[in-house]
């Protein structure tokens, strides 16, 4: 890109523009495997005015544009293909307007999930979508996150009511009203989610929120096999069961939280469940979900509503990324993240884990099964080039299964450039439906090129 | 249009292609007080890809297409204002493929709600989404159509998991797989739910599904006034009580059910609720909703289980159109549709009724309140252009009202050729990408001309 406008951006911006090689190598950079492009210029912005003001000069001279969060991106994301410049948002941390009564809350694109959730505990709010990462809003709606609680409460999807986006021309659009329902027009709000900054760049968002509950009980159960734990899944959200969270773990898994956060579970394989509601209530939603797991060999089914135990459980869950990086110290994880219907989980599980047999590296399971979803993480040596082939070829056939079970290749990850390839065998026809829209609202093809759609 | 055309439509499609007056006539109308312009002429589809070769055929000739259903619209959504051709889909009306252990179905656009209902009865599972109106779910889900179980299980953005989509050059796509999370691309489903057929016709749609809940109770609360039962709404949603149904009558609403549907309910403002869970939990719902709606003075909280008394109340809801029309013998009902944040829900109503007061007409009150959502209905003769005058005059006034309160001018209804006038107010900017993605996905613009967009 042009040094004419990396002047007039430092012109503009001052010192809240940078092209120091540690920030732009930090900015080109997510959380897995893929290789990092840096960004020619970082700017950070504190304002939606401003990264208006930043795109148009980006527009005028045809550079590329990349919005930056966290960082905690799992498919390359941010990872600036062309160069160009990335509009880094986490300085746009305010959280802009509560409103208790009406359950929702907006918030600059740059405020984190666990910071918002500090901000709501005083009011016996919480937000429930829950990425592993502590990762931005603004990130988490742009890539169609979820989590743990998406089971109960929904993904991103779900849970954004409008949005401040920044078009591909610095235009400023509001997506939609707060009302909690409208038939007025079309979803801009859902087209903007999930479409990761290649659509224009979203500054601020509305949430919906939910109320604490008045009582939160876990449950752990080990189970005689994957297969038998996947039929109690079925059964508990079939029955109608409204459990907050039902996430499954392999035995290599179980053993690897057990060394990593100091518990003493069975190394077999294992439920963790949530369930929310009044104490009656949750205490019999419970009882249930007991019932069911022993009919499928979950005999040992513990549950505790004590809140340091549950936090302890969860917190190990959540830590499962390093707890498995743990098992071979040096390594990376490239987690797997497709998604399929349920009655299609065992079927699934099984054909993965028989490739997986032979991995010449450690393989481990945890999943949001409730949903269908699930990450396999490969434990490899990113230098080693045979390891990462054999888990480029183990991941192609996970989601060729995945897709030809009527899944998906993400269910919660996002595509950036590492899911591209599979584009086209998941959306058939309507990839160009997608294009379409691409280009009429990119016409110069300058945000985040590279990104979700196949050429 | 063209006679070439309409021969053409002949030769291939035979018998199913009227060009009968009155078919063509039924075929322009809605259930509203919309003027109805006619197509010229009705082809009725049997297949998505029956629907494809039309749409070629009227693309070749420039020809407008225009969707219908059951004709139970409420916002002229399908009177041909440029007359053309009227794809008519109520003979696509099979079942294509039910998933018990998903929680999902896939129908033909043709299918009603309550022949879905039927079908799905003996699997002990349910599709909640209730428009008053027995409409087809192809039609529900081009008008992001909702009603009474909204609160609770969400509208048909939430609960519309896939769609299939003839393009407006005949191409055919599916939106999305069968998964129930993905991150995989741009969220073409949302996109064509509430787009009311101006991007594509929907043939096929795939819901998730409900299990049918162990226990139902329902409730009948008489207020000392609107505002108090708004209050009790409030609180309720607030102290995360799961409703299922929380709805609205004003006191001249509840003596016209009184009189219409043998009911002895006393004639104040009136919430009606209903409790979904086990039979412990559902009456501890209504337990607690008991207690809110005694601090708001709505001491006579009765609630019963029993089914035949739930559906007679229910019943009696659902009449409402019916029965606020036997008001006045020979009327016809202007249903407003806003909603509003709940917090703004009182001033609303405050202002709104004071606003009524003075009309030459009744006006009733009827609403999904725990949304924020509530029609009024104007009792108009609809030959009498003061009395329209009038009704235009205070519907402009209502939506002006709810937009500047961070409120939409409909909350379920759909915007039609009806609410065009307020789609600025409501969207600014936003509308100009709306018009772009319509410019990109149908660039003759064939595809129901003149419903959502302003020129």
């Amino acid at each position: 890109m042009s040094a004419a406008l990396i002047a007039a951006l430092k012109t503009r911006f001052d010192a809240r523009v940078s092209t120091a090689a540690a920030v732009r190598e930090q900015h080109g950079r997510g959380e897995a495997y893929h290789p990092t492009k840096a960004p020619d210029v970082v700017v950070f912005a504190t304002s939606t005015q401003e990264v208006s003001e930043i795109v148009r000069m980006c527009a005028a001279e045809g550079a590329p544009i990349v919005a930056f969060g966290a960082g905690t991106s799992l498919e390359g994301h941010v990872c600036a293909l062309q160069g160009g410049v990335c509009i880094d948002l986490s300085r746009m941390n305010e959280i802009v307007e509560l409103n208790v009564e009406d359950l929702d809350v907006t918030v600059q694109a740059g405020v984190t999930r666990k910071q918002l959730n500090a901000y709501l505990r005083d009011q016996g709010l919480f937000f429930p979508v829950d990425p592993g990462a502590d990762a931005t809003i603004g990130g988490m709606a742009a890539t169609r996150a979820s989590g743990t609680n998406a089971v109960r409460y929904g993904t991103m999807r779900e849970n954004v009511l409008s949005l401040t986006v920044v078009l591909a021309d610095g235009r400023i659009i509001r997506t939609r009203s707060r009302a909690r329902k409208s038939s007025a027009g079309y979803d801009l709000t859902a087209l903007f989610v999930g479409a990761e900054g290649t659509l224009g760049i979203i500054t601020e968002v509305t949430l919906r929120l939910q109320g604490i509950p008045e009582n939160m009980t876990s449950a752990v159960c080990p189970y005689p096999s994957v297969e038998a734990a996947i039929e109690a899944v079925i059964e508990t959200i079939q029955t109608g069961i409204p459990v907050a969270r039902i996430e499954i773990m392999d035995a290599v898994t179980v053993a690897a939280v057990n060394a990593y956060s100091k518990l003493n579970l069975e190394a077999r394989p294992t439920l963790f469940y949530e369930f929310h509601g009044s104490a009656a209530g949750a205490a019999e939603q419970a009882q249930r979900a007991q019932e069911i797991a022993a009919g499928h060999g979950g005999e040992d089914f513990r549950w505790a509503s004590d809140p340091a135990e549950r936090a302890r459980l969860w917190e190990a869950r959540h830590n499962i990324h390093y707890a498995t990086l743990a098992m071979r110290p040096g390594a990376k994880s490239w987690g797997t993240d497709v998604c399929v219907p349920i009655s299609k989980l065992a079927e699934m599980l099984r054909e993965s884990r028989k490739d997986n047999e032979g991995a010449s590296f450690p393989v481990t399971l945890v999943g949001h099964v409730g949903d269908g979803n699930f990450h396999h993480g490969y434990i490899i040596d990113p230098d080693n080039a045979a390891e990462m082939a054999e888990a480029e070829r183990l991941n192609k056939r996970l989601v060729e299964r995945a897709i030809a079970l009527g899944g998906t290749c993400t269910g919660e990850h996002g595509v950036g450039y590492g899911k591209i390839k599979f584009m086209r065998a998941e959306h058939g026809e309507a990839i160009e439906v997608m294009k379409t829209i691409k280009r009429a609202l990119d016409p110069q093809g300058l945000m985040n090129p590279g990104k979700v759609l196949p050429d």
